[in-house]
């Protein structure tokens, strides 16, 4: 059973179907977001190297049919065309870190249509989700401002896999650390995380702990410090500290209470003990709203750990994206749904200095200042970008934040921007809609 | 690199510290959950299985070490006593299916320290999101009053294989069916699925679409019929489906719009063509508030589709979970933070029939009308229960279920029942902490 079962069910009764009716003309599905959640300014786009992966690796083989034909309560024969189909389309995206903005493409696939079809579940998973986090994190690091932000959001993410994304999506957007082992290891992340309360209980007394943790641990160690009594734990902490000439590259962590109170008194008890180079890591519940709280009062936190918050993106934990299919064989097609209707036609999305991100049909002239944003990634089902490195899609995600009003970079009640149509596609997806309602509705309106 | 290094780095560094201290007394951690979220009544839990594949298979081996060491910065002598760690421990828990409220433990967790220690992360992390998904899809069957409901969450969950484990928990608590080809034949769920919008707009007329769908697929079909406007649709899809003689375990799907009215709409022109057997499926956007809404007002929906905000259980989409120290070598702990106190010692809880849950201590005696919720599933590393059957999980919800008080079960803000500790228990607790307080804080408290 390959990869092609992840999908739901209609993508395939859908391509049996046009296999069936001799329909397969190439025919192009966009990938965009309709409306972004309420605290969102922008999208950074993220997820695109494993929907590159599944797509050059996609194949029907005879398992998959087999597993087709039981679910749908169908024999083997039914189902055998589609026995061999590989996705040998074109896919045009936005690089990860790029950031979008509602409305736009950040995927285009251009296949024979029974291709283009069955990939849909698996292209909008990954996309969707991971853009969604990658999203919530650049706010992260906006609220922080400066601060180092780190993840520990591992132990409550939907699942293990999810986890690993979280680490790496933060990092993408300037992330200092994670806890999560697997994913530090895999994308050359700085590891962070010392201990949890439990070690401090299962010594009994703090003071035990912290000298047990730090001869297991030769260098800087972080002390957790609020298990029993906050202040207590961090007169206890300082002692220890000074005490085995620690200090500097050391810090103690707050993870429960008043953050920004518990800051200032753990301040004054390290400054008053001379270990003004002992940092303040405060975690415990922590997203983009709190920090950018805490870092408006100027509490002495020097670094910022964020968990499940963040990893299931508490707020906003999906994104209203749509893979809409806008041409086939040569004709651009449209939904007119209420409150979803699409845009017809292949597109490209150009940002432009001064001006809004104008969303174009394809083959339309440039704007004289315009950088287009989706580039071509796979032609005839194989890869022709190279896999995302991080710092690159870093660097991405810094300039074009720069770029970015400043009103998209609140985190409050941000105002995103809106992408305008050019006046092609204006004009286009009227005439699409006057055709639908001329040829399509005006004869059967109404009658039975 | 094995599943080990699926963790946060810091349970790696306190079992270092653990065995470097000869700190491997036996430990019991308590998994709970502290609040529900505020549209909860109860949780069911779920996720035991992959818990229990992990621990039986837990194996730190060189590999791991290796990464240990890259990661912390040390050389993998250092890290050498974890090597060959495995886990053999004991674990009691409730079984799928089971109702779960607050504060009692899902799952105990009794092992030499180190070992208890190192699986925190990956434990905390599947029992928190499975339990999170199937509490919530039990709410959309409860608002969902007789009526069918289907999963079509897979395009918009954090990834693949929670949309697998969402199919799947959505049918132990009563779903009809899942769009999930490979969860369906994993599991032997319904599948359930037709077309997309994308299909109507390929062919471009609904009429002919269809025609070619039933002429692809023989047997009951599901129209959508909301591609351009709805009122054609339906009336297109009942003058298809009655040429054809078809109707009967036929459906049209309502995706878009006010579906309630929609609904009703649909249903006269049905009936108007003779189709009184012909059913409606809506879809878009449902939860069960949603769901609640259309059942109460009784509007002719058969069937309900709940995907994105199901999936990725929107409204609340994590649990506020811990997996506490409450017992190491003997001794009961427990951890006095703000808001976020724990209950020392190993733990039963019971269900009793007149009265609150109680959770007490393991060596007390049972109440008298009491039943254990808490099982032997693991034993020296081996797993001493059978896998889940869905059907048995299915059956223990809908036992628990109808023994829950009304107020627990409805829709808009539930009360959630709270169980009670028992007298030990309660004494206990006052004992430790006044201990932590005259032993652990008397002394140091304010010097410096």
């Amino acid at each position: 059973m390959s990869n092609a079962t992840s999908t739901d069910l209609y993508e395939v009764t859908m391509a049996q179907s046009y296999l069936r009716e001799g329909m397969t003309g190439s025919a192009t599905f966009s990938l965009f977001v309709r409306d972004l959640p309420p605290d969102r300014g922008f999208l950074v786009c993220a997820g695109l190297d494993p929907v590159l992966d599944f797509l050059s690796s996609y194949r029907v083989d005879a398992d998959d049919v087999d597993v087709f034909a039981t679910v749908m309560g169908r024999r083997p024969e039914d189902l055998a065309p589609l026995l061999g189909l590989e996705f040998r389309g074109e896919v045009r995206a936005m690089p990860e870190g790029r950031i979008a903005l509602a409305g736009e493409p950040l995927l285009e696939v251009t296949a024979p249509l029974p291709q283009a079809q069955l990939v849909e579940t698996y292209v909008l998973n990954q996309l969707s989700h991971q853009t969604t986090v990658a999203s919530k994190c650049a706010r992260c690091v906006l609220a922080a401002d400066g601060h180092p932000v780190v993840d520990f959001s591992l132990r409550r993410t939907h699942g293990i896999e999810a986890g690993n994304q979280a680490a790496r999506l933060g990092a993408m957007v300037g992330f200092a650390g994670t806890s999560n082992v697997r994913a530090a290891h895999s994308e050359g992340l700085t590891a962070v995380g010392t201990m949890a309360h439990s070690y401090i209980e299962a010594f009994g007394a703090e003071e035990d702990a912290f000298r047990a943790f730090a001869r297991s641990h030769p260098g800087p160690v972080t002390l957790l410090v609020d298990t029993y009594d906050t202040g207590t734990g961090v007169a206890t902490a300082a002692r220890v500290l000074r005490d085995l000439g620690l200090g500097p590259g050391c810090a103690i962590r707050l993870d429960s209470g008043d953050l920004g109170a518990l800051a200032v008194q753990a301040r004054a008890i390290l400054d008053a003990a001379g270990l003004q180079e002992t940092r303040i890591v405060a975690s415990g519940g922590l997203d983009e709203f709190a920090v950018d709280g805490l870092v408006r009062s100027k509490v002495p936190i020097d670094t910022y750990a964020v968990g499940t918050r963040i990893g299931v993106c508490a707020d906003a934990p999906y994104l209203d994206s749509a893979y809409k299919l806008v041409e086939y064989d040569g004709r651009p097609v449209m939904k007119l749904s209420s409150a979803k209707v699409t845009a017809p036609g292949r597109k490209q999305v150009f940002r432009r200095p001064e001006h809004a991100d104008l969303i174009a049909l394809i083959d339309e002239p440039p704007p004289p200042d315009g950088t287009p944003l989706l580039e071509s990634v796979m032609r005839e089902g194989h890869r022709v970008s190279e896999r995302t490195k991080l710092d690159r899609a870093r660097q991405r995600f810094v300039t074009d934040l720069a770029a970015l009003p400043a009103g998209a970079r609140t985190i409050r009640a941000p105002t995103a921007p809106r992408a305008e149509p050019s006046e092609c596609l204006s004009s286009l997806t009227a005439d699409v809609r006057r055709h639908i309602e001329q040829n399509l509705l005006g004869d059967t309106h109404g009658a039975l």
